[in-house]
């Protein structure tokens, strides 16, 4: 076997997050059958997302440019921000078609464990945006985890003297979810948040 | 965010086995985060095999040279071919370390329902290979489905008249496999093809 070319594809595939040794494998296989039609346009799709894509200075949105279209949209709510702790949850978020105002992308939660403090975080230029006048509002849209709910109260501390509106995700059943399979966090929650049926 | 390359990209990705849209766009924000350790030479080690990795004319294994290194080996032994659907089967084998003979890669099962007949199969070379005076042997290690068998089957009539032995794997209890979650199938065929224990 070609133990050079074959062996690094697929060492090189494995890394990627879902994919192990052995789905690597046959992703290469596959891909050696597809190579006109699958292997050089992937090939040629990352390097030229590796050269265009940037992230975004203001808030941390990759796009190719810079800074980003959101950044950038007048039709965008400016007054409004959403403070998420990944790209991918921007993603989530503009995929739902719920949010109109502007992001913030943290990089990441508070972790003691894994030895993340606000240092490593973009929470320095999530102030300096709150200082801006024409910002009302900053939405916390973390994790309900623990590193996540941590990362809030922090910066809802850090946010207080500014004058922005601080406000969170809502806890409570997720649309189409049945109470019976619900833990009991979320169903406290949900209870405690009840409101009228009006 | 830039429609063009990143949601080319995670099509693209999305299109391997074992990834779909939401693992692909994962696997696309990994790549973004690793651009210089991973996503470039992820590209690069594609464009590579692409150029340089080809069809064994003989067996149908992929590598760099031609014919394969297995079939050019000469410590290999050429008097058995061990016949298998898939390079990826091929490989199996060759981790398992227990076969030292050729291989011949048929490209597949004869299926009805998918409309392949034995032109679709590398069965006409097979059939040239097993005319060579210095082979002695034909392993069949195809699946244990009824694709598979039907193959075996309609391979052993082709080979009849030839002077070489068809032999095919054993079917039994998997090494490390409880009776308790076998199915019947092979629990017969184990308990048919039992052995002395000496």
């Amino acid at each position: 076997m070609a133990k050079t070319e074959i062996d690094r594809l697929t060492q090189l595939l494995s890394r990627l997050p879902g994919l192990g040794p052995r789905s690597a494998r046959r992703a290469v296989l596959f891909l050696m059958k597809k190579r006109e039609s699958l292997m050089l346009p992937l090939a040629k799709a990352m390097t030229d997302a590796a050269a265009s894509i940037v992230n975004c200075p203001t808030c941390g949105n990759l796009d190719t440019e810079n800074p980003c279209a959101i950044c950038q949209s007048p039709k965008r709510d400016h007054s409004k921000i959403c403070v998420v702790e990944e790209v991918g949850d921007l993603w989530a978020l503009e995929r739902s078609g719920a949010f109109k105002g502007l992001y913030h992308v943290l990089g990441g939660t508070l972790s003691a464990l894994d030895g993340r403090g606000p240092a490593q975080l973009n929470v320095n230029q999530l102030l300096d945006r709150a200082g801006e006048t024409h910002v009302q509002e900053i939405i916390l849209a973390l994790s309900a985890t623990v590193d996540g709910q941590t990362t809030g109260h922090y910066l809802t501390e850090c946010l207080t003297g500014y004058e922005v509106d601080v406000s969170k995700l809502a806890h409570g059943v997720p649309v189409g979810g049945s109470l019976d399979y619900l833990d009991d966090g979320t169903l406290t929650a949900a209870l405690k948040a009840r409101r009228p049926t009006n």
